[in-house]
């Protein structure tokens, strides 16, 4: 069933796998360069972008979108500055793709390794901030991919704005202009048809919310990375320092409520619930926290209303926290198994076989002793730029860096051996 | 829509689920010694695999199956025997899970690593052959995966005997049967029932012919990781030494035709086409190797037929070769690039920048210089096992080996830290 918009995406999509042969080739000076240029010329449009962004900030206002989708949707004179830094910080960033990652010699002689190369096309499907069109471009095209974007309707001048002066660097330099291309048609279709598009484009990344993400891992043939929510517990064992168990969960609920590294659910030793229980909920209640929580919690505070069963299973985004008290760390284990979604767990203990064991048999793709969950992210643990994060196990798993978005080919230098 | 069907393949992926926390824990000692029980066992109840192997052969044979056919359903000794000595090769093998495979330091003083950890369950399935049963368990089950198999209805007594001789030694070492289940219905029905327990199953991993492949990786929402066909090239560079190029040409044509990594079509430069062109159409004649080719080396040889278009895109898997004619090294790589499928491409020269040149720009899933494209394969290339090939990009790419059956997680170290 090919209509015209499933033809336009099909040959959007052909001409970006084109463009990703020359990409993959391109030296690390000249990607650089690229983005230094991109950089400077998101600087120097500033009042084009704004002029446009300001197309879809009326629209926002007549739509009566709320006030802080409208915010979202803003590219003041910082965030392009931003923009830009965030280039420049990429650039900056080691080249990932022609890296050996090994190399052995085989009994025969030949010798074997592994040599990282770039995906080859990638679609990023977003929502709202139109910063991700500058953000995105600039890991794909570091890591010598093509990319695709497509943002949503409400930000469409914008995208269009910032994919039209990135492009242009493209083109100024020789390169193909398909190595970048934003989808500028609104129509959801457009989605649909490009993920149809599993021999042209290797991998589709969704950003945005749980819906985008279910309709996009839905409707694709391409591989897609994604994480769906980030239901983040941290567990205060018995062997626990109070002040630094305090002043991490304290970090990780309240200093920025809305993000997905953010702990949703607390989780306390039996043993020194009846001293720390109504000591962080008296510092969670002066932060403005609401505090939702089992039975035994609720007995040892008056301020903690009681949890239901879906509250361990809610990522509040916001300042609420769910309290358990539990019997042992294997009953915190089996808590985060049970109702984790695979982000980020935290056991705070100063006991050795503890954290080793909470190290070891929790699978979530980050797990950290005595720190606040708020360092799962990209930037935070060294990866250097942050493309998105994965909840899935294959490929990825975890914040993804530029690394991320290459695969590693073998390769074989021989002396003329032949198989027996 | 629940049938009796999914509901039954819903719940033996939840019984993996929990059985495959389980496995992740096991010690590397426990895992090794459950594969040398599995490999004593097999040796131990051969009669009764082969009295269970009699049913299917007995049914192929009246169902009129090719020699072909009943011949890869056969369960002999010899047979037996090599899926024995393969389990105690993958327990001798190094154990991937728990292995750090990177660690530093961040400013703050926080210390990040990826640790590896099992997928959780994958889902093998497979055609006619039963010993795939006992190979991919024992590959799955060392990376610390619980497995699902489910084989072709043409070996259903083999492979549910196998299986529940397999399982048996996980139950006497007081581990859950659930860690190894052999599908046991023959209804087609089962497949697509397994293929939409998203939340239960990591991995699927489809082996046998491209009609299988294709129909699982349409119906699944689960990751798959597959390759359809092997189309490879060997490209005999100008300067190329013409012994080794002949000795590699003819082993990576007749040495096993029928299999994806030997050799579909060679690549001439036009500099050494008079000379090679007759020498290795006589050689692959004398070798019983039927010719098609371009009309340049048609005039060089009166024993080639003419090639048609669909011939550079055809897996022959058979004692066919095409022939091409380029005017040089670029001439040769745009035509892998167009014809190949991503499996395996060869270069046989001297030229120091040439061999360097072809490395980089072909990005198949494994390169070649001056060696047979019959070593694509993960025993060969030094994995170990090999439990299946990738030719998508996206988690491996290439011979898969144990490494590839894990994901890492990262890890973290800290003495308080919090996010300012």
């Amino acid at each position: 069933m090919s209509t015209p918009l499933t033809v336009e995406m099909h040959q959007l999509a052909c001409r970006a796998k084109e463009a990703a042969v020359q990409l993959a080739g391109l030296s690390t000076t000249d990607k650089n360069l690229l983005l230094e240029r991109m950089a400077d010329a998101l600087l120097q449009e500033r009042e084009t972008l704004q002029r446009e962004n300001e197309k879809d900030l009326v629209n926002a206002r007549a739509a009566g979108l709320s006030a802080a989708m409208i915010d979202r949707l803003l590219l003041s004179e910082e965030r392009i500055a931003a923009m830009a830094a965030g280039l420049r910080e990429v650039a900056a960033l080691p080249d990932p793709v022609g890296e050996i990652t090994g190399m052995w010699r085989r009994p025969n002689g030949i010798q074997v390794g592994r040599m990282r190369i770039p995906l080859g096309v990638i679609g990023i499907i977003f929502e709202s901030r139109p910063n991700v069109t500058a953000d995105a471009a600039g890991l794909c095209l570091k890591s010598g991919n093509a990319v695709i974007l497509r943002g949503g309707s409400e930000a469409i001048h914008s995208n269009r704005a910032i994919g039209q002066l990135l492009s242009r660097q493209l083109t100024d330099m020789g390169l193909p202009a398909a190595a970048l291309q934003v989808v500028e048609t609104t129509d959801r279709e457009a989605i649909t048809a490009l993920l149809q598009c599993e021999d042209q484009i290797d991998l589709i990344i969704p950003r945005g919310g749980e819906g985008l993400i279910r309709f996009v891992s839905e409707h694709s043939r391409i591989p897609v990375i994604k994480h769906y929510k980030g239901i983040c517990h941290t567990f205060v064992d018995a062997a626990a320092d109070f002040d630094m168990a305090s002043r991490i969960c304290l970090n990780a609920k309240v200093q920025r409520p809305g993000v997905c590294n953010a702990m949703e659910t607390l989780l306390i030793h039996q043993d020194i619930a009846e001293t720390f229980v109504p000591r962080i909920v008296r510092e969670m209640h002066q932060h403005g926290v609401l505090l939702r929580g089992c039975p035994v919690c609720q007995s040892l505070s008056d301020r903690i209303e009681p949890a239901s069963d879906a509250d361990w299973d809610t990522e509040y985004l916001d300042l609420v926290l769910s309290l358990r008290v539990v019997e042992n760390i294997n009953e915190a284990i089996n808590h985060i198994r049970r109702h984790g979604s695979l982000h980020t767990e935290v056991i705070v203990t100063n006991d050795y076989a503890n954290a080793q064991h909470f190290v070891r048999a929790v699978n979530s793709s980050v797990i950290m002793v005595n720190a606040s969950s708020r360092f799962s992210d990209g930037n935070q643990l060294g990866l250097g730029a942050e493309i998105g994060i994965s909840t899935t196990k294959l490929h990825a798993f975890g914040p993804m860096g530029l690394e991320d978005l290459t695969t590693r080919k073998f390769i074989v230098f021989g002396d003329g051996q032949v198989r027996a």
